[in-house]
């Protein structure tokens, strides 16, 4: 996948360079020259991904990053430092002000090149759940590195060590729980591996090259990502040495981040928090996401589906009838005399009630029907798959279903008797089916159950 | 990125061979040996690509295509048939069933294993769209080929052709608008295009391997991908002749699709008509999403953040402030006698006094202030990185700012005059902040502007 990478760098031959290497990849390429030209350049374009040179004149590269990673504008966007001097001291700097790699020149291109498709790969994700648009809608402002490492601090992350000897997963898992203040576990085999993620899957895992039963460690992570349940899971890969081509290979199969082993017990502590960094803010985004779905879909009161979900589902169904040429009904039910309910019990027993009656709802349908509330004792069912026959047996039901026991109410020892006015609209092809039509001809009929003495069903079926 | 395979073929040489091609690459491979049991692995383990063989004894493979894209459980997943006779009308009739690809036997690995990373990387995408967990939740049941359909017919589709010699381009163009019933436009430079999707991105885009102003079909296709605007746009790429290495390429760039030139028109279109079927779909889940995130965060009278999203935005806040060190001001904001504004001219008079309200305040405060209604006449303004003396300063602002001129409410020629009282909070570091003792300090102090006579502004500050 093609995307915009900013390389900042003071020095005119490294800028060259790098945009030869990524055009050579088809990747556009924005040049800053300096520090201060660089987080400028980030903040009016955006750029995927972030190649940032460590030595600069003005600010240096640590400084820029942290900047970057304070901004909730930019702090989402993957930086990968570029340094001459390769130092652990200097490594560790870079990845605790945020970077999500550090690289050594002269560049190795598999590694660089794996690298920027991966966090490329994993900033389009990120995008996709932020729902950002032009208008800088969406989930509001991003999440700095400060609230991200919060977020590790307030606890509950979990992680799971594997490798072969068992020894070195335990050492691992007991230095990093130590460090990060983190839950671990560790094993040594795949399938152990396996069992213990399907049970609980873990924010990260810790692979290493080496897994006991004579599995690769490359088939349990590609396993892991297969899976549905660590899907989401951050994963970092123990490579043994300095091996970049099976570093190149482990970012392709999904691996969130990889280490050289035996790893600085710091840098490790560094590289994992960053994941379960991202981790977090991902779920917190995902789990905004599927509120404000929840929301936008369902009725408080009753946990029904709300008007407007109901009418958007009947524009599916229609258009499914349409073309599958099979008939549906569509039902509208009105609580008889809900008022009074309300006005002797008071709201909270009205409330109950039109609970009572979502339930006894549920019970009389299908799993394909559509149930909904369309506003205080007003609800609709539709039915695809179904004739007038089976529509009209349905309605029967449900009517029978809410007279045939009292509703519990507090303060109401014998419960309330309650009926309903069903009104039943069966349509099929190829006549023309159009929502609003389908919803007044329900409405004639329940008006029609209404005048003819409540507490009953009428069907209204159009000949084909 | 790693993942679940299933392969449908009767003949167990083509299931040994698929399984260890695909098992060398890392993928975790589902086996079925007949078109139904296909149907039912597909269904219990919602595989992420299914590749499809095409004569099999109990029901071929276009009926198995068939019954996956009229599932709505089971629509979203890619299929890619594979046949030893690969006829034009053969392949015409499986992208006409839904399929994805069409590949013919002896399989190019080049070619399966991009066209696999591509639908993956789709696949992925979508799922995160859908929000789909094991619980079946999310955004609901899918949405078949019908639908998707369904969805082109309803009209507004636009596709963009580039290619040069324009005619090539404007020739595809009229051919497809014809047979799609879609909005075409078409031109022969990069530049050209890239300005025509800055004015009004276009649904799909088909690009020639040859434009003009001697640029590369590829570099074309890599800045539409770079763009946020064609980001999300499908991107056909038309590869001359059979270039297998060319067209693994273009889908690891980012195409959604390719076609071998001369194309086949009615191939193009059932390839066209595909991929814009997955553009609607997408299209829709992001604006249900989006839809559902708005409804979630915003107050629908006043446009402002509502209670449930200024607590949350509020732990941000003091997460950052214990990070930065820096001081920010919680405020309370109460409308004064509100209730007489309901009683004497009405409810919709209410509304207007809190809806001109909420535009005052939003005038008052900065972009990063948080402002929200937390219900009936109570307010909420969260200001970070201020001192005491400027949030006094800017509370004093509001309330002069609704003190100074009368609220427009109809049938009142003269309008309201309204009055705010407001209690602010000043906390910073290295005091304990806590979400529920800052709400409590400047509910405490909205209590003393209120008995204090109202129309006032009272500060609580902690000297740290």
């Amino acid at each position: 996948m093609s995307g915009r990478i900013l390389v900042i760098d003071d020095v005119e031959t490294n800028r060259v360079i790098l945009r030869t290497k990524l055009a050579s990849q088809y990747y556009s390429v924005l040049l800053a020259e300096s520090g201060y030209h660089g987080l400028d350049l980030a903040t009016r374009e955006e750029p995927d991904v972030i190649l940032l040179d460590v030595v600069m004149p003005d600010i240096d590269g640590f400084e820029v990053c942290r900047r970057l990673k304070a901004d909730p504008c930019l702090a989402h966007i993957p930086v990968v430092m570029i340094t001459a001097l390769n130092s652990p001291e200097e490594r560790l700097r870079g990845l605790e002000v945020g970077a999500d790699d550090f690289l050594s020149r002269p560049l190795c291109d598999l590694a660089l090149f794996a690298r920027v498709r991966n966090l490329m790969r994993s900033k389009l994700m990120f995008d996709e759940l932020r729902l950002r648009d032009r208008t800088c809608g969406g989930s509001g402002p991003g999440t700095t590195l400060a609230e991200g490492d919060a977020l590790i601090a307030s606890g509950g992350s979990s992680v799971l060590f594997v490798s072969d000897p068992p020894e070195e997963a335990q050492d691992w898992a007991t230095r990093m729980g130590r460090r990060l203040g983190i839950r671990t576990m560790s094993c040594d085999a795949g399938q152990t591996a396996l069992n213990i993620v399907r049970e609980a899957p873990p924010d990260a895992i810790v692979i290493s090259q080496q897994v006991r039963d004579g599995v690769d460690g490359r088939q349990l992570l590609a396993a892991l990502r297969s899976h549905p349940d660590t899907r989401q899971s951050a994963i970092l890969f123990a490579v043994q040495g300095e091996d970049f081509a099976l570093a190149a290979q482990v970012l392709d199969l999904g691996a969130s981040d990889y280490f050289h082993t035996p790893p600085d017990p710091a840098e490790l502590a560094a590289r994992l928090r960053a994941q379960l960094r991202r981790k977090l803010i991902s779920d917190g985004l995902r789990s905004t996401l599927r509120d404000g779905l929840r929301l936008a879909m369902v009725d408080p009161l009753t946990g029904l589906f709300n008007r407007r979900y109901a009418l958007h589902h009947l524009e599916r169904i229609v258009a499914r009838a349409r073309a599958t040429g099979r008939g549906f009904a569509t039902m509208m039910l009105d609580l008889d005399s809900f008022k009074s309910v309300n006005d002797r019990y008071g709201h909270p027993a009205g409330d109950a009630v039109l609970r009572q009656f979502a339930d006894r709802l549920r019970e009389t349908v299908r799993g394909e029907d559509l149930v909904a509330r369309l506003g205080g004792e007003e609800f609709f069912v539709a039915m695809p798959d179904v004739d007038a026959r089976i529509a009209a047996q349905v309605a029967e039901r449900m009517r029978v279903a809410v007279e045939s026991a009292p509703f519990v109410v507090d303060g109401v020892p014998e419960g309330l008797s309650v009926t309903v006015s069903i009104g039943v609209s069966v349509g099929h092809h190829p006549e023309p089916l159009e929502v609003a039509e389908l919803i007044n001809r329900a409405d004639a009929a329940l008006y029609a159950s209404k005048h003819g003495g409540r507490n009953m069903v009428t069907v209204v079926a159009n000949a084909a």
